[in-house]
């Protein structure tokens, strides 16, 4: 196990819960591990939106594989997003995995979700999470349902599947979507492993979330969302004549950017 | 000569000059597209951070061809940023050239800086030039020089850089760095080619870029490092619980954009 993987693992059992952003690309990455965040996770979203490509459906392994390289060299943990695993059998998925601890990835997440909206077949995705606990033992596997997210299941439904997830060895357990507090109690409740949410803004807060008891909070696809954003603002305002934002990272700092880890 | 290429070689003859901003992957490209810009344009560096490399050393070829493949699809016009042409002869440039213009790419920037801080020289450049508009004679090739950016020559050494790419068949002229109002209209009043500049936030306003009888006006890097802040004050909002801004493209606007023109 390489020491990012074990200080991966002990992020999700420390007095505060681990906020991982997650990333896109190198640039992305390297300026949320300048900013000094403890682990970086990555959006399949924004992978996708960076190559012109549809999300959760598996299109991305290539150029999740080469970004993972790419941010192996950071100083900090990464966890990558591999959707439903990039593979159709549980050994498939063990391969990709076992590539990816080869290179220095400290975690992964491992969704239920399938791109026809639809939740993958329970026992096939615990038989996958066992794969890759055996193929890849150090990796700290996040197993994801997407109840909530596909508005697919209920709260029992979704303790169900955490609980098989764990039964079959993942070291984490997600659920993107869950917004109330007495749901994500009863989860945190039920469920003997790190609970991870996804940070909806408005919604949470991560001291209220801390106080429920999560222990990791993702944001998804939020800073990517935020990032185009900047971009469509800053051009239109350039147009337009209005105020460009100032504070913004110089040339110099970017080229650091650019070659962190590298 | 593809559509876009005719449709960009106009551009820089309209009754406003051309504001080009400059995307770095799909996803801010797509979102340029969708802002109404008329054009778009890459940043080497944009590229060089996402993929975690250096900017303009020639490390990015493999990574600029493929940004040039996922943007042919756009519903508009996009020059590419090839910095000094990802190759060590003029045969070798024009080849490059010829691939992106059958991709359907409008333009080329082609630029006589060189890693080592220093000017290229210029018969190189200007045979460089000659012969990637004679073996792809619609693509737009604006020729760039670092005089200005580089520190490397004043406002007489960029004369006559200019009038030799023009020579050399140059469609537009690219001095990025140039901040003076007399400077930039000594240059528009000394070539007879469009001359594009640098947006330079704080000194210069596209009105005024305009009455210097400038025809395209650049971002540069300040797309990109206006996104790269917004990913750092997100980030840091989330995990300080301070205010998420507001506004952003929702989950289902980034799928959008993501398989826009794909």
């Amino acid at each position: 196990m390489s020491t990012h993987a074990e200080t991966f693992r002990a992020l999700h059992h420390a007095s505060q819960p681990l906020v991982l952003p997650n990333a896109w690309d190198h640039a992305s990455a390297a300026v949320m591990a300048a900013a000094g965040f403890a682990a970086i996770g990555t959006t399949s979203l924004g992978v996708a939106a960076a190559a012109g490509k549809p999300d959760a459906t598996g299109a991305t392994a290539a150029e999740t594989l080469a970004l993972a390289r790419r941010l192996a060299g950071l100083p900090c943990p990464v966890s990558v997003d591999i959707e439903g695993g990039f593979a159709d059998t549980p050994e498939g998925v063990a391969e990709i995995t076992a590539e990816l601890a080869g290179l220095g990835v400290a975690g992964v997440n491992i969704e239920d979700g399938r791109p026809d909206g639809t939740l993958a077949d329970l026992g096939e995705r615990c038989e996958t999470i066992a794969a890759v606990k055996t193929k890849a033992p150090g990796l700290f596997v996040n197993a994801r349902t997407d109840t909530y997210w596909l508005g697919a299941g209920d709260l029992a439904a979704t303790v169900g599947r955490l609980r098989a997830f764990a039964e079959a060895g993942a070291d984490g357990v997600f659920v993107p979507g869950v917004a109330s507090g007495d749901d994500i109690r009863a989860l945190v409740e039920a469920v003997d492993l790190p609970l991870n949410v996804l940070f909806l803004p408005g919604r949470h807060t991560v001291a209220g979330l801390a106080a429920l008891g999560v222990r990791r909070i993702s944001t998804g696809s939020l800073l990517l969302r935020a990032a185009l954003h900047a971009v469509a603002e800053t051009a239109r305002a350039v147009a337009t004549g209005e105020r460009i934002p100032t504070g913004l990272p110089s040339y110099e700092d970017v080229q650091v950017l650019a070659t962190t880890g590298a």
